[in-house]
This record gives C-alpha cells, sequence and structure tokens, in this order.
C-alpha cells in the first residue's frame, strides 16, 4: 500500500517530536510493508516568516494533494502580538479545519496506569484511572456561523457572534460518537446547555434520535456547566463525551489537564472521506523548544491515529500503541512526567523515540 | 433602617435552609437596630404547582416592591421533564434576571482554612487554598441575545443563538470586576475567546481599557479553554474573574466544585441601582430536602451579601461572615463537610443555624 501524507512540523517543539513521530512510522512501514510519501510544508509561525502568512497557499496545496496531515504545533511569543486572525494557531488551524470540512474531533484522554500521581485530582479520585474520549464538532457552531461581526460606535458599539447548528451537522458527528463508543464502554454523554440555547435543544432532539440506531449504547445529557464539575468529582464515569464545538473545545482540555500529563494526548480531526489532521493535544511550548526533552509520545500517537483513520492501518496504528504503553510502563518517561522522588530518570525527546521504535 | 425583602424560598431544600437564613438575619436585626420586613412569594415548583407557572405574576410584583430578593433553590425531579423554558430553574431566574437588569453576578469560591480535604484537588495543591470570585456578566451575551430560534425543516432544519456584547455592557461588568479587585488581591484575569469569538474581542478591548482606570489593579487576559485547565493547576494564583454570561457559567461551577463545599457559597445578582437577588451556588438538592440535613451556611451567607450589596449595612454583614467562619473553625458543620475518619460529628440544619446565631 502506497500513502502520500503532509508533514507540517510547525513551531517550537513540533519539529522535533515529528522528527521521532517520522522514526517510529519508518519503523512501521518496514513491518507492515507500507509506503508512505512525506511531503513537508510550512506553517503557523515559521509561515509567517517564511511567507507572510500562517496557512500559504503552497502548504493548502499540498495537503490537498495527500491522503493526511500530520501537523506538530504551532505559535510561540514571536507572533503573540498579531491580530487574532493572523495568529499562528488560529490562523492555520481554523482555516485548515473549515477548508476539508474536518467536522469530527477526536480528542482521547486516558490516565496511564502508573502515571495517576501526575493528575491535580486528589489520590482517592484519580488512583480510580479514567478514560475519556471527547468527540467534538469542529467545523459548525459558534466558531463558523454566519454574521460574525462589529457594528455601531460609541457606547452602542457592539460585537456578535453566531452558533448555528443543522440537523445534519449534528447527526453526523453524534453518529460518529456512539460508533466509537460501540468499540468502547457503550455509553454517550452528551454535553449541552438545552435549558438556554436553542441550538442544544435542537442538538438534544438529534442526539436522541441518533441514539435510537444504537440500542447497545447508553445515552445521558449534561448540561456544559455540570459537566465541568462532574468531570472533576467522578471522571471514571465518563465514556464517550459529544461536544459542541465550543464545549468540546472547554470539555477537552478540562480533560487533558486532569491526565495531567498532556505530552501523552494525541487527537485526530477527520472529514466524511476519511481525510483528516492529526496533531498533539498539547501546544508548542517555546519554553522547552529545541532543548530535546519535549515528549515525543502525543505526536508518536497522532501518527498512529492517522494510520487508523485515515490511512486503514489498523494493525500499524495498534502496534505503535502498544509499543508506547509499553515504554511507559517499563518506566521510559520524559522529565516532565516524573514525580519528585521516583526512581525513574528523565529520558530525552530521542531516547523516547529511540525506546519505541525498538519495540515496533 | 427599614427594608424590605421579598423571601422566595423555593423547592428542595430551600425551604428549611431559609428559615435558618430568617432566624440569623433576625439576630442582626436585633444587634444592629435594622427593621426588615419579610413577604414570601412562591417561586420554581411550588410555584409552578400553585399558580401554574415558575415566575407567577404575583411574585414579579412582590419583589418591584422589596429592596432585595432572597431566594432559596429552585427544581426538583417532579418538573423535570417540562420544556426548559417552563422549568423551575431557568424559567424563574433567566427572567428575574432580565426583568431587573441583574446584570453583576457575584460568585465567591473560597477553600476555608481546615476544609482542603474536601476538595478534588491534589492535597499538594489544595492545601495552598484558594480565593477567587467569579464576577459573571448575567444579562447579556448568548443567554438573551436575539435572535434565537429554529428554522428550516428535514436535515436542512437548523437553530441559531446570537452572542451579542455591546461596549457599555462590557464597560460596567468590566468596572465591577477591578473594583471587587481593589479590596482583595488587586488582580484581575478576564476570561475570553478572542481567538475565535467577535464578542471577545471586543470584550478584550473594552476591558483594557477600563483597565487604565485602575492602575492598582493587574490584569490578565485568558482563553476560557486555558482558564479551565490553569484552575487544575494553580487555583491560587486567580483572584478575580471576569467572565461573560456563558464563559461565567463554567467558570463558576468549576471553581464552586473545586472547593468540594458547594453548601457553603452564596451568590449576589445585583443591578446598577443596588438591587439584588441572592442565593446558595448550590441546588434544590432533592435528595437530601426535608431531612433537616442541609448546610445553611449558603443560605445565610447569601443573606450578609444581601445586607452588603442591596441593604448597606457592612457592618452586619461582616458580623453574620465571622459568625460563619468561626462556626466552621470550630468544627460545627454538616455531614457532607465531614470527611471519613474525622472526629467531628455532623450537626443538623438547624444546629447549625443554633451555633450561627449564639455567635451574632
Ligand atoms: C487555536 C484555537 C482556535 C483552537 C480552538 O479553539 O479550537 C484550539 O484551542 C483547539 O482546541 O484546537
Ligand atoms: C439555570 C440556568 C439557566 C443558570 C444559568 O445558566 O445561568 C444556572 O446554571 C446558573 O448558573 O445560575
Amino acid at each position: 500500500m502506497s500513502y502520500r501524507v503532509a508533514v507540517l512540523a510547525g513551531d517550537g517543539i513540533g519539529p522535533e517530536v515529528m522528527t521521532q513521530a517520522r522514526r517510529v512510522l519508518q519503523a512501521v512501514e518496514q513491518k507492515f510493508n507500507l509506503v508512505i510519501d512525506y511531503q513537508e510544508y510550512d506553517v503557523g509561525g515559521i509561515a509567517i516568516d517564511n511567507h507572510g502568512t500562517p496557512l500559504p497557499n503552497s502548504t493548502l496545496r499540498g495537503c490537498e494533494q495527500s491522503d493526511a496531515i500530520l501537523f506538530g504545533s504551532v505559535g510561540g511569543p514571536k507572533w503573540e502580538n498579531l491580530p487574532p486572525e493572523q495568529q499562528p494557531e488560529r490562523g492555520a488551524l481554523l482555516p485548515l479545519r473549515g477548508h476539508f470540512e474536518l467536522f469530527c474531533n477526536l480528542r482521547p484522554a486516558t490516565l496511564h496506569p502508573g502515571l495517576e500521581a501526575l493528575s491535580p485530582l486528589r489520590a482517592d479520585i484519580s488512583e480510580k484511572g479514567f478514560d475519556i474520549l471527547v468527540v467534538r464538532e469542529l467545523t459548525g457552531g459558534i466558531y463558523f456561523g454566519k454574521p460574525k461581526g462589529r457594528e455601531g460606535s460609541g457606547d452602542q458599539e457592539f460585537a456578535y457572534d453566531t452558533m448555528r447548528y443543522s440537523r445534519s451537522e449534528i447527526e453526523r458527528i453524534a453518529r460518529n460518537a456512539f460508533i466509537a463508543a460501540q468499540s468502547r464502554r457503550q455509553k454517550v454523554t452528551s454535553v449541552d446547555k438545552a435549558n438556554v440555547l436553542a441550538c442544544s435543544v435542537l442538538w438534544r432532539e438529534v442526539v436522541e434520535q441518533v441514539a435510537a440506531e444504537f440500542s447497545d449504547v447508553e445515552l445521558e445529557h449534561i448540561y456544559i456547566d455540570n459537566a465541568t464539575m462532574q468531570l472533576l468529582k467522578r471522571p471514571n464515569e465518563f465514556d464517550v463525551m459529544l461536544c459542541s464545538n465550543l464545549f468540546g473545545d472547554i470539555i477537552s482540555d478540562e480533560c487533558a489537564m486532569l491526565t495531567g500529563s498532556m505530552g501523552l494526548l494525541p487527537s485526530a480531526s477527520t472529514n466524511s472521506k476519511g481525510f483528516g489532521l492529526y496533531e498533539p493535544a498539547g501546544g508548542s511550548a517555546p519554553d522547552i523548544a529545541g532543548k530535546g526533552v519535549a515528549n515525543p509520545v502525543a505526536q508518536i500517537l497522532s501518527a498512529a491515529m492517522m494510520l487508523r483513520y485515515s490511512l486503514n492501518q489498523n494493525a500499524a496504528a495498534q502496534c505503535i500503541e502498544e509499543a508506547v504503553a509499553k515504554a511507559l510502563s517499563n518506566g521510559y518517561l520524559t522529565g516532565e512526567l516524573i514525580s519528585p522522588g521516583s526512581e525513574h530518570t528523565a529520558k530525552t525527546t530521542k531516547q523516547m523515540g529511540d525506546i519505541i521504535v525498538q519495540y515496533i
């Protein structure tokens, strides 16, 4: 099998963790007889520096000619004072999501066995572990709804955004959530604010209709405000959390932080044709960039998600995931994962790559 | 001094905690020579049962003739399956907020010394304590923005909500946040999503203009997604959090849950004339209603906020707050605040009222 992948390493730690992901991919390509052609393109701050825009046309065209995008991370202090729509993160990610209609965002947040102490949660809560998959709608809602703008002047000046959801937009993301739940713990928690938002009332209605097709999956509804609370008390009771764009932004970040190990979390954003963008949940971490200490696991697991969802190479994906799990459970950890007083010594970005390649 | 207060005890534990708040108020009235005339009105589920609507006209008229509303809590399983806009919580609170233009919502979330173990946060985080005041805009944004509704049919059916903020709406809530910060730890963290929302871009601009009038207060901006994360890691670094309506709903609930002692948290919702609605942060807790075990402290502290913000009786307010603090630090606690293995025995709703009255 032969594929084409657009590599957008970006800024900060992006390039160095991408190097390790590429090595791991190379190892599974050999093992599973895959041929992947990688093309590198600028994105984010480096693209602003080289082309004057965070998402150059050449990058977009390159992505169009690929089966998937493997994305690093973008942003840094150098570009922080640009107007919002020109900043690396917003200016690259939102147009990519919109252009390729990447409506389905999967953000797993798992507390890895042995790493419970990293969670900011109380020991008796974190020791129960949790394994949550946030399924976030990514191309609708208040992110893309029109009209959006500003009018009037003086005291009377006002700004407005439109949250908007169609039945079909809700249906397709809901269906993905239920399918995901079927191969997990058969539970979907749909997050909304149906006591206030018209969009949420429709959301709830459509989600219930979709649920009727999945009699093996339990559905519960929760208000966004209550969801942020219950996640703190009983994270282990959630399985799949189905969210609109804005609520998914919030809930997925809360879940990520609850693991205490953001450097381990991948994400996938796919469209209805299986094309997708795969990126670590964490940011570009400019403070540690270039030091060789960043955790490459999130990038490596993002590559695994790419193999699974866009390249249909489930066995190769699983092989990477097992190698990562083995490395972690054998105590191969980068510095930020090591609690004070632990017997482990910090591994470098490259050492993490080495061991995972070895376990493939 | 003579005042008139509308008492809306509502459902669930509302009436029983209200009884204790009234006793405490009576004690400070005597001590500070105040005359408060209380009139009781139905609200929420009980109002649905008695009048067919969660906010009867008679209740609204009674509130109009008062200096403040002391609100208990509303809702319960009996009314859960009504359409959203008829439900006790939404159907009573939103119209009251709108009618009286209660734009300024203050929600303090404090980890009481000695009660750190109740927080769902890891011991080394909670032991540092925290003391956050969420200042939430309460009559604008996506809650009240027009148009809001539903159109089309079949797959093409869609729903929409409008987030809308005017310069003057942002200005007045921001000013309140900075004033509050002046008598606290001189820091305002403004929560927005300026990388996506036009409303947030205006929000940030106006907040910076207001900040220029308060050179003694530090201002920082944070995205809502990052805010939910940072609160888990370093809650002690926040002082005043300034939020729009929707973000304040989410952040204030997260903060409340981080204390682990929702039964202690009051809230105030005031307008520009000093009129206000005062209510506990927790809900109607139907599961423990009528058992005499509910914590009356949130209701009692709500009464204190009422004395401070609507009746201008700061000394009386402080007297209640000190009595509550003394009761808690002397180990007077209701059951839900007592950790397993503690030497304390659970006090009833009435015993909590007794001791606080005694300390007045
Ligand atoms: C950068 C920003 C526009 C983006 C979002 O809000 O979706 C980010 O927070 C994310 O979650 O991927
Ligand atoms: C009941 C609901 C409409 C309300 C809100 O969203 O404001 C509640 O959650 C609150 O925070 O007071």
